[in-house]
C-alpha cells in the first residue's frame, strides 16, 4: 500500500455547545495543521499515487473559504458542533469530492489543534 | 474510522537484560515521549471519539507514578524487561482499563525514546 | 550566559484592526505554543538559572486567564491590536514582574502562531 | 500489533521525466528523512520487534550508496522514474530482503521530502 | 527587542569544490527549510515588526528562482561554493533589498539542511 | 555573524542533590537532545564556518563516554550537580578544547531535555 501526504494550516475561531468541552464553550481558536493522505494499492503510469502539486491546490482551495473565520458563522457547518473530529471528516468529504473514485484509494484527513492533541478520519475516496 | 490522540512525556531510568542489548544493559535513562490514540468506528452524541480533557488526564494519571523513577525498582515491572515495545503494551493496558469497554474501538500508544527511535502497541480496548 | 526554557501553549480568538492585517481583521483564532527563555550570567547555589517546576508554574498561571478566551474582550487588552509581537512583550511583562528582579537576567518570549510564523521579545527582567 | 520505528537521512539529486512533475523535471534535489517501522503481533524472546541497532544498521548500510550521489545516474535505477513513492518501494525490497523472512511482519517506509510533503509504503516482509 | 520570522522551503541540486567537502563533492541535493527573522527594537503604528504577509511574498519571490534548480547553474552563483554558510548571507542580501532601511533592524536567515544540521547569517538591513 | 549548528543526543541516568528538585531527586533519566552551534564574524577559505562533518564527529566523540551511563557514576562529575545548566557548560567546555582557537568564534550548546524543557550555556571558545 502507497501512502502520499501534504500538509497545510489555518487559523480559525469556533466555540463548542455542551458541558463536556468545559471552557471550550467559550469562542476561543485555533491554528489547525491539516495533513491529508491519499493510500493507493498502485502507483499509476506516472510512478506516483496522486500528484504532489494537485493535491496541494486542491488542500489551499478546500480550506481557503474557513481562513480567518468564526466557523460559528460559517453556513456549511450551521446546527453542528465543530469539534476536530467534524472537522477532519468534513474535509475528508470536501476532498474526496475534488480527487475523483480512484480503486481501492483511501483518504486520511488529520487536525494537529495543539502540539499535544489532535484527530483524524480515514475512509473511502468516493 | 475516526481517531483522537493527545500526547504527554516521562523522563525514568532503567536498564535490560540481554547481550542484544548491548551498551543499554547498563543502567540509563529516557525522556518518553507518550502518544495515544483512541479510534472509533463512530462518533458519539457530542461529536467526539473521547474528551481530550478526560483523555489526558487518564494519560498524566498513568504516567505519574512511573515519573522520575528507575523502572528497575518499580514493583509493577518486577522480572520484566522494559524495552519500549513492553512499555507500550503494559501503557495500553493501564489505560484501557481506565477508558471502560466500547464497542469497535481501538487503542494505540507510542512511545518516542529519541529524535530518531520510537515505538507503538496497538490493540481493542477491553 | 546561560539559558533555561519552557514551553506551554494556548488557544484563543481575536480580530486585528487596520488594513495592513487583510483578512485577520475578521475574527479568526490561534494555537499559540508560548516558549519562555530566562538567560543569565551566572547559574545560582543550586546550579541552575531558574527552576524549571517554577518558571512553568508562572507560564501556566499567565496563560490560563487567556485561555479559551476571545482576546478582543479581555479588558486587559483593551483598545489594544493583540498582534504576535504585542502578545510577546505583554507575556514578557506579565511574566517578569512574577519572577522577580535579578541581577544581569534576561526574559524571551517567543509565540508560534502557525508551522510557518512566529514573533519574539527579548528584554531585561525588572 | 507491536511496531518500532527509526530514521536517518540522505541528500541526493534527481529530475523526473513526465509533465505531470512540472518544474520537478529539471535536476533538483532532496534531504530524504527516512523513516522506517517493523510492525510484528508478538515480541521476541528479547521482549522487541527487531533490535535498534541492528534496524538502524541495516537502514544506514542502505541509504550509503546513494548518499550525496544524483539517482539520475545511480545503475540501479535506470530507466525508472524516482518519485518520492518509488524510492520507498525500493527502500521496502532492499530492507525486506536484509531483515529476514518472520512469519506475520510487516515494514513500512516513509519518505519525507519536505516540512509539507511525504510518501510511504508498506508490505509484508519476505 | 521584538522578532518577527516566517519560513518557507526550497528543493535544490548542487556540488561543493574542496577535499574538506567529502562525499559532498559529487552532485547531490537538499531540502532547504529557510527560517528568515526580522529583528526590530521597536513596534510600527501596526504594533508589529513587518507584515507576515509581505514577509512570506518576499521570501516566496526571493526563493522562486532557486526551486527545482541545480545551483551550480544557477548565473548568480557562478565561480561561488554554494554552501550552507554561503547561501544564508546571499539570501540575507537578496532580502534585505526588498525589505528597505530601517533604524536598527536586523536581519537573520537560517537553512536547515537536514535533521541534524543547519547554518544561519545575522546582520543589519540596510 | 555565522552560525553552523549539528545536533546528536545521548540517553543517560541522573539524579540531583537539593530540595528544589523535588521528585528529580530520585534516580530518573533523560534523552538530551544534543545541539552545538560555533559562530564566527567570517568564513574561512572553504567559505564555512567549521566542517559539518568534523562537528559531528567531535560531538559524537564527547558523548559517547556518557551514552547509557548513569551520570552519577561518572567520575568527571564527582561532586557535581548534574542539571542541564550544568551539562551545557561541561559540554561547552569539553567541545572548545577539540575545536581549537579561533578568534572572535564562539560556540552555544543547547540540551532540549523533553517536548517543553531545555537549557543551553554560549561562550568564547579558547
Amino acid at each position: 500500500m502507497f501512502t502520499l501526504g501534504v500538509s497545510d494550516h489555518m487559523m480559525v475561531a469556533h466555540s463548542l455547545r455542551g458541558e463536556t468541552f468545559g471552557p471550550a464553550q467559550r469562542l476561543h481558536g485555533a491554528t489547525y495543521e491539516v495533513r491529508v493522505e491519499v493510500r493507493a494499492p498502485e502507483l499509476d503510469a506516472d510512478g506516483i499515487v496522486v500528484d504532489i502539486g494537485l493535491l496541494r491546490s486542491v488542500l489551499r482551495l478546500t480550506l481557503a473559504p474557513l481562513e480567518y473565520r468564526n466557523l460559528d458563522d460559517v453556513p456549511a457547518f450551521a446546527g453542528e458542533n465543530t469539534t476536530t473530529e467534524f472537522l477532519c471528516r468534513w474535509m475528508h468529504g470536501a476532498l474526496a469530492g475534488q480527487l475523483g473514485v480512484r480503486a481501492g484509494a483511501r483518504l486520511r484527513v488529520t487536525l494537529v489543534e495543539s502540539p499535544n492533541a489532535w484527530a483524524a478520519y480515514e475512509g473511502d475516496i468516493g
